[in-house]
């Protein structure tokens, strides 16, 4: 990895004694942060002069304390320097990224606790805002608890949003269009099948929160280097002009226990004149820390089978004996003839991976424990080391090898995480004996320790652990109802993809992703780092698995290929049965070659909850592939391939819905075609209601 | 080991529809259990047909339940069982235990629910009662909450106690004597200095309590077995007439989080005519199951030195730098030059064990993180595996080693559980590298997982999930402020000692333990197990160390000689400095000579608060100790020699108060006579003021 820094030091700041002013790197956008009479912080953000974030206050109020940074604040000092640097990720969008900002360190005291400081540090990009607290060591402050964060948003308007429902344990919702000031009375339609969760206002939601204001500007609300902190979620006000950041608690209402030095994630603000500027930000992946791994040969891209949707479809289950009753004798059960993780199926998967070429099978429900692990706050539920009688670790650990596919473990925590923890070091290495080059992880349930929430400070703090213990052990970690990411992937790369959002296996067993879902995705839970969203479901319809089943997918099949592009992720499932893949294997052949890791990303067009086509050319390869995707509107995507390298002629396999395909109508009916193109052509594509195209050029 | 077993299926209890009568193997107590009208339990005990226990109401409430297990139930049916049983025990007061009972099993059932099962089970001993409740596996009841149990101890009047408040986080307290309709009157004079401590009402008190009725009946209440379930303590009812079980909660009020087939510990009544019955009483023991250890080789008596109570007296310290600041970066710390657990100071303790043929050395501070361990409830706080720069763990192993001496582990977890559960398995690898055969564990502070206390279900499993382990890696554990024990020694023999009372300790830097606080001891902590008191101080007065200092050891010189005997423990400690001991050589003789493990136990002389005399013969040698303690009284013991096999004469070792001796004014003087004795003589040892004396005989 070669990188390139420069840093200035000397920098034309204006900077007052109560007041800083910032632009960024071209100018394009301004800070400016002031102290008022009251000691109070507030910033404010322009982009082109035009107010981006509206005069909007900044401070921490400590639990127990004389006095918090939240106010009778004393401007000490402020320091601005430049950052200029190039980096390449292990894995990623782009092999380069960019990293150019200028920063704005305001130094605060506080008089009323003896001169306690705080600095907090802006990073001004092009792209954007992010800006943190830090609290460097002093003698005046040590240990102290977080009792709330005052970190405000504030618009000059009452913008429009795709969002979902504040929730301290779940993040598997719809997401809803409204202004803010439309939230409350829009909350009926973000709805949830969840049964672990916690809403705790009908003012909040949650983040990434894309914004867009009526002047067509777009506004991304995140945060970037969630470590040790709570999760921030927002509370609107002030009639939708304003939010407010909501840490998430824990069951003492504590929100954080820090001890200096220390500092607060990055909260990110992303600027865009258009939806694509949100999409092509690097700035929360800059925001993190360089990666901690030193040698990352072992973190590949990995496309991967798995025996997953087929319980998703109730034609197979995790447990052995069909039971929920608890017992943990699986050895003197009869087993229900429904299990799905037997070694007889499991090698159907590995034959299929070895034929075509994927990476690895996931096995879920290969471990004893599945038949008491949902709903009772149990403590012991899973060992993640003890197979269930007719699954042999051993015996398809060989038998994978010997077919170059890897196996990937599955370990269903059912949110007992002290029980997790106990199991870590034991499970890893379970998986290193028998070859696992990485983990599924899965969080279903009420956390234990009980009085913590999935997205509390507790729980960061687990799900960094889980990441640098699997790369202590040299393991790729998927992780699955966790809190979603904030661009940790930059820290560690082995964190290769998390779910944390509503994936594609709603649309197996409950009301559905709606056609609108997987163009809003991208613009809110994709800001923070790669999704496992399993896509690549050719079988749309349950009632092949259920007579009268009347779930489907909620897109053609066309878009399920178009994902593989629209969805990054450096791991992504093939998730549908072999059987059917089987069926299509025209279909499946844009699945083999679609590649996982980039060179480059071309942003061509997209609005939120319509549509969204993105190119990319594969890493170190002249291969290029294109995803476009509608909501529940036809459309005609308009594709041009001046990304192509002028001078040469390249084969252009489509993968496009048929003339009468309909996401819900008739939506297996697809078309491919072969043609030459170059770098001069444009192309348009007729993309059904729920439908997309796959594209990819040689 | 060798076990005689008999069990007899045929027995004579009266079992009417709704009642049963039992009882014990010798018709000592007397037993009836009944149904009313309106389905609530109750049992009844009497000893020699007087009321020990006065109707009293049994039963469980479930948490979210239609109804519970307290009323409304349907007497089943009722069985009774004869158990004759004979064991002998790794370690213990007696080489061979009997355990005889008569069983009574009641099953009820709970038609609100459908006809859910819970028996309750009561084990008459001649000695006392046992009784637990048992719900089986069934279709019809699996998890569950226990919300509260109803359990009722009545008595026919307000008797006298020795107590000690009600507390989730500790148990290190003053007792007081009161009756227990004065126990809210009289709290005050029931203090602590500990800082994590959570009382939770005036009328809570905690077991064992001995209690002792107008008659002069001894009665005792504790409980057996506690591995899966909170801590029982009692609530004062009906003006002393009565006590409640109380369990202690986690923060949502849960009291157990239960899945069938499951039970309660064992609540235990043990009765006498005279004190000395309860203290000859194994029926807890008797209570728990069998050892769980196949090969118990690798546990062993320990008579140990430490660095230690020199922390404890104010003249070294745990940490390294002597700072309070939470920094870790020891390696650029200037060393206080006060730190105990360094290379050459363990040496002097190592070459001292040797010298005098003690087993092994304890270390306290050794390992980073004491800078900022305790009070802020911190998560990270130790490794476990990193010693400070100035103490080599390899170097000192050898050393140790080639001495012939062992060294013993020290685990300070700081309350934060999750952390040190998260090191376990690592830190007990540590261990056996460099050959530590125990550790002694502690648990100061706040509990971590946050919303848990020190007497919760949750860290019973924890004590129990340690004990266990350390098994598991054939190690030996001593915990200190973990809950108090209940017998589990019996099954899991390597668990060697527990704090979990006021120990020595609080003599060296608070109001000290009053001279009566031995006495009562045993009645109370030490009916759950050996407890590590760490006596053997012979340097009394603190002002040794801190010129002023009014802090001293609240017993004479003779008194702390006493101890070794009076408290049972397989794990012994000369607390005191290598450079105390060498100045008293004689006296440490008795500490050198006295035996840690025994054939027999002789109960000579008793009363809660004011004396104790306890005789014992050496297991497998001929060799027999005698201690003999009073309060703040002076006293002369008359000891009775004819547990001594008669026709022969042995040499006695009497270490004696001198004439002038008097615990606080002259604390120090004590008296060493040799003599010749048999079986027939009756020998009186003039006790001083919180005196004692010590006998050995060969």
């Amino acid at each position: 990895m070669k990188k390139f820094l420069f840093v200035l030091l000397l920098f034309s700041a204006t900077v007052s004694a109560q007041q800083a002013l910032l632009h960024s790197p071209t100018g394009k956008l301004e800070l400016t942060v002031s102290l008022d009479q009251a000691g109070i912080l507030r910033y404010q953000l322009l982009q082109d002069g035009a107010t981006v974030i509206a005069p909007s206050v900044l401070g921490v109020q400590f639990k127990d304390a004389e006095a918090s940074f939240d106010r009778g604040m004393v401007w000490q000092a402020a320091d601005t320097t430049v950052w200029s640097e190039m980096w390449e990720p292990v894995l990623g969008e782009e092999s380069t990224i960019y990293n150019d900002y200028h920063l704005l360190t305001v130094k605060l005291s506080q008089p009323a606790t003896g001169g306690q400081i705080m600095e907090v540090q802006f990073r001004l990009y092009d792209a954007g805002l992010g800006f943190r607290y830090y609290w460097p060591a002093q003698d005046k402050l040590n240990h102290f608890v977080i009792a709330d964060e005052r970190t405000q948003f504030s618009f000059n308007e009452n913008p429009t949003a795709w969002w979902i429902p504040g929730d301290y344990d779940t993040n598997e919702y719809f997401y809803v269009k409204s202004t803010l000031g439309e939230v409350k009375a829009s909350r009926s339609k973000a709805f949830t099948e969840i049964g672990t969760r916690h809403t705790w206002s009908e003012m909040g939601v949650q983040t990434p929160l894309q914004l867009k204001t009526a002047a067509g500007r777009y506004i991304n609300i995140h945060e970037a280097a969630l470590t040790n902190y709570p999760v921030m979620q927002l509370e609107i006000t002030d009639g939708g002009y304003s939010a407010k950041a909501h840490l998430v608690p824990n069951i003492f209402g504590d929100k954080a226990y820090l001890q200096a030095p220390c500092q607060s994630p990055w909260r990110a603000i992303n600027v865009g004149s258009k939806a694509t500027d949100i999409l092509a930000s690097r700035m929360i992946l800059n925001l993190n820390e360089p990666s901690k791994i030193k040698d990352p040969s072992f973190i590949k891209t990995t496309k991967y089978v798995g025996i997953w949707w087929e319980m998703h479809a109730g034609i197979s289950t995790w447990d052995y004996a069909g039971t929920q009753d608890g017992s943990y004798d699986i050895n003197n059960r009869k087993p229900s003839g429904k299990h799905g993780a037997t070694t007889e199926r499991t090698k159907v998967y590995i034959d299929f991976a070895a034929k075509h070429g994927l990476d690895a099978v996931l096995i879920e429900g290969w471990n004893t424990g599945w038949e008491d692990w949902f709903g009772k706050w149990k403590e012991d539920v899973f060992d993640f080391v003890t197979p269930y009688p007719d699954f042999d670790v051993p015996g398809l650990s060989a038998y994978a090898k010997s077919k170059g596919v890897k196996l990937i473990m599955h370990h269903e925590t059912s949110g007992s995480v002290t029980n997790y923890e106990r199991w870590m070091d034991t499970a890893y290495r379970f998986m290193k004996k028998y070859g696992y080059p990485a983990v599924k992880t899965g969080y279903v349930g009420k956390i234990i320790p009980r009085g913590e929430y999935h997205d509390g400070q507790w729980m960061t703090r687990h799900f960094n652990r889980v990441a640098e213990k699997t790369a202590a052990y040299g393991l790729m970690v998927n992780m699955h109802e966790s809190h979603r990411p904030t661009g940790l992937n930059r820290t560690w790369p082995n964190w290769i993809a998390s779910e944390a959002a509503r994936g594609n296996e709603f649309n197996a067993w409950s009301s559905g992703n709606p056609p609108e879902h997987e163009t809003i995705l991208p613009f809110t839970r994709l800001m923070g780092g790669a999704m496992d969203y399993t896509p690549g479901i050719f079988e749309i319809k349950m009632s092949t698995y259920k007579p009268g089943a009347t779930e489907q997918v909620h897109t053609t099949l066309a878009k399920q290929l178009a994902l593989y592009v629209t969805m990054y992720s450096p791991l992504q499932m093939a998730a549908d049965l072999p059987e059917n893949y089987n069926k299509h294997l025209d279909a499946f052949q844009f699945i083999k070659d679609v590649a996982l890791d980039w060179d480059e990303t071309y942003y061509l067009e997209a609005e939120p909850g319509d549509y969204l086509t993105i190119a990319r050319k594969a890493k170190g390869i002249n291969e290029w592939f294109v995803g476009a995707i509608t909501d529940e509107n036809s459309r005609t995507a308009t594709i041009d391939l001046s990304f192509l390298p002028a001078g040469k002629t390249y084969t252009l396999m489509l993968y496009r819905d048929a003339v009468d395909a309909h996401w819900e109508k008739n939506p297996m009916a697809y078309t491919i075609e072969k043609t030459q193109v170059n770098s001069g052509d444009k192309i348009t594509v007729a993309l059904a209601a729920g439908g997309g195209a796959a594209i990819s050029i040689k």
